[in-house]
């Protein structure tokens, strides 16, 4: 067993939401060992301009390459969306961001070429998506929409609440005119309103009986579809993890480290052991 | 006329809530002039730690003391719960925060000697203003309550919305029991929610017909507190402006100096005319 296989997957977000992604991630390669770094001091990156998430996301690979990663996942749709470009012509690792599985996910998806994409701010000014997807299908129509109140909704715990259902409503209101099939849940938050964005987009008034049973638009989860394309690159480049003791995985955050350990188990969807404080601003 | 007559008063907050209190102090002291800082590439503050909201803080005094100010005010409440005594200890310069002043109004207002108070979680948490409270009249009962989804619900422009009227209520719920007859908005957000709480405070179900009607419990807005303990220190140390000509102020961010621009309006009353960016890792 080489040095090298033993190399983790390092995995970076403004906060505690790229744990959907580090779970799908899990999942799916359940011998890989990841080190997540959660910007807690300075999250949510949604709002804040390209400039700013350019500084934030370069101190988080400085961070990352500390830990000796083999390849890193770009787990926040912002910082996918502003950054990724301008960190692979800084950095030699590989990288891989959560807009273009996200896109591919759609354009598989979609049957009547209308696909509605929901994220921050600053993922949909972007116009990433829209880029992402008219590379490999010029003829699908976009209608990308900001809902800047789903981040602290979410991290609120306000999830099955009316108060949410009515905010979705409104936001999602122009998304429903448009008769798309195809939602991207572009934002690493949001798959945990799955139920609500789906009973937005299903009707108008009132608060639902039985959401569950609501469904006529696919909801694209970049989570899964990102694990999908890191099992594909890491079996391609040949980088996967030999051996088959059992993992360990490390959490980093900029600040609250008891917090994040509290509120990441619901994202990751197990127990988190340890989670270990940074000092982001010395990367 | 001499040079220090000239100097600025310095006021920082995490974003662009602190102009609230900037409003109030320009509103009894036309003449002033001020230098605002909002730390818009790192806001909110509330949710993050005692350590992270001190290094921010000092870093924004450092600023602030670049631009040759006269007298600091830390108009974040966050900042002013936990760092404000630590900045003291660090700097000569007078400074003044906004819990003291909001404290006093709330001694000052209470007959049944119930107060509530307001804010964001660190604000609550540090136990401030109950400290505050309590050094005037100890036998004041105080009702501390954190409202963490306040300030995205003003800063996304939902402030006359049935869902944060839900959300107020939901909140408010204990408080109400406690017949307090006193509320500290522990918060420079929550002035802008203002009619909401009020309606929170006085039934439970539905959308008011007319908010404006409803007023038992005396709602503290710390800002205008705070403009006139600032007013009082200036005059007694002698350090108000003597020159009579049109004051000037300047306007600094640590990002989106456009956002900020067009926000800030709301929250200062006024026409801002230019803002400028500050890297404030420099500081």
């Amino acid at each position: 067993m080489k040095l090298k296989d033993e190399k983790k997957i390092g995995i970076f977000d403004s906060g505690v939401g790229g744990l959907t992604v580090a779970r799908e991630i899990l999942k799916i390669l359940p011998f890989e060992q990841i080190i997540y770094f959660g910007d807690t001091a300075r999250c949510p990156y949604g709002p804040r301009s390209k400039k700013i998430v350019r500084e934030f996301s370069l101190q988080n690979v400085n961070f990352l390459l500390s830990q000796n990663v083999k390849f890193i996942v770009v787990a926040c749709n912002t910082s996918s969306a502003l950054a990724l470009d301008f960190l692979k012509k800084r950095f030699e690792i590989p990288m891989m961001g959560v807009i273009e599985p996200g896109a591919k996910g759609a354009v598989e998806a979609t049957k009547n070429k209308k696909v509605g994409v929901i994220g921050t701010l600053g993922t949909i000014s972007s116009g990433s998506y829209v880029k992402a997807i008219h590379k490999m299908d010029k003829k699908i129509i976009i209608y990308p929409l900001s809902c800047p109140l789903f981040v602290s909704l979410t991290e609120e715990g306000f999830i099955n609440k009316k108060a949410t259902y009515l905010i979705a409503e409104e936001y999602l209101k122009p998304l429903k005119k448009k008769r798309i099939d195809t939602l991207i849940l572009g934002c690493t938050h949001y798959p945990l309103l799955k139920g609500v964005i789906r009973n937005a987009m299903k009707k108008s008034e009132g608060f639902p009986k039985d959401s569950s049973s609501i469904e006529n638009v696919t909801l694209i989860d970049s989570a899964e579809k990102t694990a999908l394309d890191v099992k594909r690159f890491l079996l391609e480049k040949d980088l996967l993890r030999k051996s088959d003791k059992e993992p360990s995985h490390k959490f980093f955050v900029s600040d609250q480290p008891d917090k994040f350990k509290k509120l990441g188990q619901r994202f990751l969807g197990k127990k988190i052991k340890r989670v270990e404080l940074v000092d982001i601003n010395k990367y």
